[in-house]
């Protein structure tokens, strides 16, 4: 699934949220002491949840209740006399259709847009004070926006209160799925063991105390799951380690079920450090308090540097020890061998459903039946089929035609294509299996592609390659291997406006940090053996076409024949393993290595995903991915 | 010239340094009030000037006056009872040889060492004070130490006297060389368009005042050079420009040569606001105070962040707009057509000494009479016959065998290797010549290489290519293009621990910002056609030999078969052209794209170097040439 920065618009049809009301009452909590001592001439409305989730539940979908835009990435500020919206290039047609014209679209990206700061300044009267909700922004964005607005003589305060679930009626309530308990069979680990590294850790830097707060790292580090976000297997909760205490705080229901008070050993704590203390999720303001409260002067606490302003600021300064990666972030994004197992299990069970629906959709399509909608639903139908399906990773990318061009589609009703013989048809998507996560975009045409299609093709699978190919040393930070994935096409004067590739949790989240592959994040670690990462390059024709080839592939140690300075080297082995369409590829443009790893590519799919598919009986896409894996000359 | 980082070290003889007496003094003035009010318990010795340049008068040679060590990086600090120096890995041999046993080595880059800000707060008794002299010390490393050491209760103050040069009885005195006068014929723009140029960047942004602080900006605004630094056509002075103001500082004597007068126009200037006051260099500081002091309330500074402390704390915090590159620094690195000529007119005549030392090196060598000290100086001495000649660009790096392992040696008596037909020769260097500044290094064998030098050279040959070919779209970063320069060592395992590339001036510093081609400056600005850059990609194998190939190329504009969304493609000319030799290449390694490109560029070497050899006269170095560019198979 594509990463962001793209420049891109959804081309839809959308009637826009009728939002005077709702900013009439706005404006008056604004002025309400019931909320705020003073009134505020400012309210900024961010788009996050109180963990920094890239995905957030209906009840924190804030910003969209107030302006109506519902796209994954955007910030509202309301003042007394204006409303505007910021978001990036690839929202800028969707915001503009989904809000009224209370509202003002304002382009990041482009020269002349002022930034929330500026405008802000350039709007507000003299000393003006602006509130937020402190815990749905972060630490760092708070500090940026503090410092900016004092320059100009105004301030920026914390709301309590959050204004917006003031005046929203019918909020949803903040989910409270049952939790799934993962035994050492999927995790490798038991959660003490991971305590225990988590401890050690902090025991080597000094640290007294650990705040979790990324919904992902606390399912990781308790080997829990749950369903509390569409897409994501977690559940609301924070945590807060010490060396001899783990506090946790979520929905206190959840925890009177045997099998996770079994699990969690609730009940029966094997040792005193390890026994979990349970509170509720709101408690954990006042019970960072109490534990800041009795630190020693030489005391640190680790936290996120991307955790809310109000949890960072509940820890004093001087006991505060921001990190960008926390260690849970870093220990989870090393698979161990039993998660690297399972990963593989569940990219053999995504490849056999993918190979039915791409066996389906030869036949289906000449009828004219098939649309992105249709299509969709049948990879989640085979999909489900599979052993321990949980859901789908990510909302489905499935687009025809021009539709291919728009980076992060959905197919809506009123955009829908049918899949035709004429053009190219792109799917992008994944599923959650207990023991993995998914991710796999493949680019096919079922008549005859142009030549152009053909060439742009070739270009992005020679990228692909290029990255999938590469040997680096031991401590090369992906970033470094960007550009290797758009060689050709710069050659030809072409690019694709994402990055190349994204960390993949293992039944988790599908985008997480800290390695990747992009020329945007510089502040990625380092590639490290047992790391899992997407390798999905593109290349996109406005208004025509989209092409994206995209493979999970996973760091592996390889023995090139030197090894400079004892350091050692890596590579990536697919755990993707879908035939990639060969009609599309202009072979001619290939090198001969690069057939090499196309034909040892569709060489290996037909060995491995052949053995399950006949162990499944399923003769159809048996055929079809036979003839699919042909040697290519 | 090969950029840092490097961990190797210079393996010669030294003595080191006797600082017992110098300590002593030392640390009298820090209790002397003459200097400061109260004592201090420590004191900061950094290695920089007041202008943070790269290269340093000996005045300010204070670091190594101190502690001995000469090498360009490192910090000394002393407190009542420690003396300790930090540097990196290319200097901890050099400086532990060059450090008697007062002083403790601080190896940076080691996990166990701490930084300066843990060491002094380790060694410090409470609540003690730092000092440092703030003209050498920038403004962003003041406020990180500050803040580090406020944070444990020490406090950082600015020693306003220098207490080395307090304690330093035999200083040089600060040069004060003639100065140059650059026409339009070297400029392309005259003082005067540039200064327009400036304000009008000034304008845009809102900017009342430009502190200009770094030498090379300075020298190249007005036109004017001077040989106050080694290898570095500049001179000692300050700038400070308003919208119909220029103020120029600088030893007031230099201004009195007629020349000078009338190039700056300072008699008879044609607007009043192209009219130079000029003022001593050390009235800066109460010139920009007094221009500080009659800011009207939103007039803002322009400074740039690398600045020294002392300069950058005179702008009130309000005012003060700090930058990373200065209009300058980014107008100064894109060369107008003129600047372009005069770089390749530069580089052909260095093309042409270079031709000629080689051709004598191959009859002079078997003599067994030829060292890396006398090779180059047979370097230099060439090269001065050349017209415009005005000195090197930077110590050549002349390297026999291992030595060529060190990246940044620099023959001395004691290390001196003569030249054979055995080992590996290595020689970096390059000069000013008024028209421009060259750079260049060749690896060649005077014997017969073996099978692994060969195959080595021809990884670092390919990345040579892959870079120098490289198309790439507008506005890319030239960190981006670092791995291409890495990739077919990488494949073999092999790697090398420095930069591919550097900013190259125009008769101006060899390095210089803000673009680059590294894996470490993410800070750099886009490549832009007119920028130009090295492209010096090496392998260095430990004892044994050095391999590194270097051109100076030009960023051009070129149009491959597309051009997506208009955004137009760039590739790099080299403007060296000196015969890469052939024998140490492996043909078989290369493709046959790359064999054209070596065929390609050798012809361009053959044709225009041929052509001044020949109007020079200059058989040997012509048949030299006709016979190391004959095509490859």
């Amino acid at each position: 699934m594509a990463l962001p920065p793209v420049y891109l618009s959804l081309d839809a049809a959308m009637s826009p949220k009728i939002t005077v009301e709702l900013l009439r009452q706005l404006r008056q909590a604004m002025r309400n002491t019931k909320y705020i001592a003073e009134p505020i001439q400012a309210y900024i409305v961010p788009s996050g949840d109180a963990h920094q989730s890239e995905y957030i539940a209906p009840c924190d979908c804030r910003r969209e209740f107030i302006c109506g835009f519902n796209g994954s990435a955007g910030t509202a500020i309301v003042t007394e006399k204006h409303a505007a919206m910021w978001t990036d290039g690839r929202y800028f047609l969707q915001a503009s259709q989904q809000m009224d014209n209370n509202w003002t679209l304002m382009k990041m990206g482009l020269k002349e847009t002022l930034s929330q700061e500026d405008w802000l300044i350039s709007v507000l009267p003299e000393n003006s004070t602006v509130g937020v909700d402190p815990w749905i922004i972060a630490a760092d964005q708070w500090k940026n926006m503090s410092k900016a607005l004092a320059s100009a003589g105004h301030s920026l305060v914390a709301v309590q209160d959050n204004l917006i679930d003031a005046i929203w009626m019918d909020r949803p309530t903040r989910p409270s799925t049952q939790l799934l308990t993962l035994g050492l069979g999927f995790t490798g680990l038991t959660w003490q063991d991971k305590m225990t590294a988590l401890r050690s850790k902090m025991a080597e830097r000094k640290i007294s105390w650990f705040v979790a707060t990324a919904l992902d790292e606390i399912a990781w580090l308790f080997n829990l799951r749950g369903s509390d976000i569409e897409y994501n297997p977690v559940f609301f909760a924070y945590a807060i380690v010490g060396m001899n205490t783990i506090r946790l705080f979520m929905d206190i229901k959840r925890l009177a079920v045997p099998t996770v008070r079994e699990h969690l050993q609730l009940d029966t704590p094997s040792k005193v450090e390890l026994s979990i203390q349970t509170a509720p999720y709101e408690s954990v303001f006042t019970e960072l308090q109490a534990v800041c409260a009795s630190l020693g002067p030489k005391e640190k606490v680790w936290i996120s540097d991307k955790a809310s302003c109000a949890l960072t600021q509940v820890i004093p300064k001087a006991h505060r020890s921001p990190i960008p990666y926390t260690p849970l972030c870093l220990a989870k994004a090393v698979k161990n061998a039993t998660e690297i197992q399972g990963m593989k299990m569940a990219h053999i069970k995504d490849a056999v459903a993918l190979c039915e629906l791409f066996a389906w959709l030869e036949k289906e399509i000449p009828k004219g039946t098939v649309t992105e909608i249709s299509a969709a639903d049948k990879a989640e139908e085979l999909r489900s089929q599979q052993k321990d399906f949980v859901g789908l990773s990510f909302p489905s990318i499935s687009s025809v035609g021009p539709n291919g061009a728009i980076i992060h589609y959905r197919p809506l009703p009123e955009t829908n294509r049918t899949l035709s013989l004429n053009e190219i048809y792109l799917l992008d998507s994944g599923a959650q299996y207990i023991d993995g996560t998914t991710d796999v975009t493949r680019t096919m045409h079922f008549g005859s592609p142009s030549a152009y299609e053909k060439e742009t093709f070739t270009y992005v699978l020679k990228g692909h390659i290029a990255v999938s190919a590469a040997i680096f040393p031991n401590g090369t930070k992906g970033h470094l291997l960007d550009s290797f994935a758009r060689q050709a096409l710069w050659e030809s004067g072409l690019d694709y406006l994402h990055g190349t590739g994204h960390g993949v949790g293992c039944f988790l989240n599908v985008h997480e940090g800290p390695c990747g592959i992009s020329y945007k994040t510089f502040a990625d670690e380092p590639l490290e053996a047992g790391m899992i990462v997407s390798d999905e390059p593109g290349y996109y024709e406005d208004g025509l076409f989209g092409i994206r080839i995209e493979n999970v592939v996973l760091v592996v140690p390889t023995k090139p024949k030197y090894n400079y300075r004892n350091k050692g080297s890596l590579t990536f082995e697919p755990l993707t393993l879908v035939p990639i369409q060969a009609k599309m590829v202009n072979t001619d443009l290939l090198t001969q290595k690069e057939r090499d790893w196309v034909n040892e590519y569709h060489r290996q799919c037909r060995e491995t995903i052949g053995a399950e598919l006949e162990r499944q009986g399923r003769k159809e896409a048996m055929d079809w991915l036979i003839r699919e894996t042909q040697p290519i000359a």
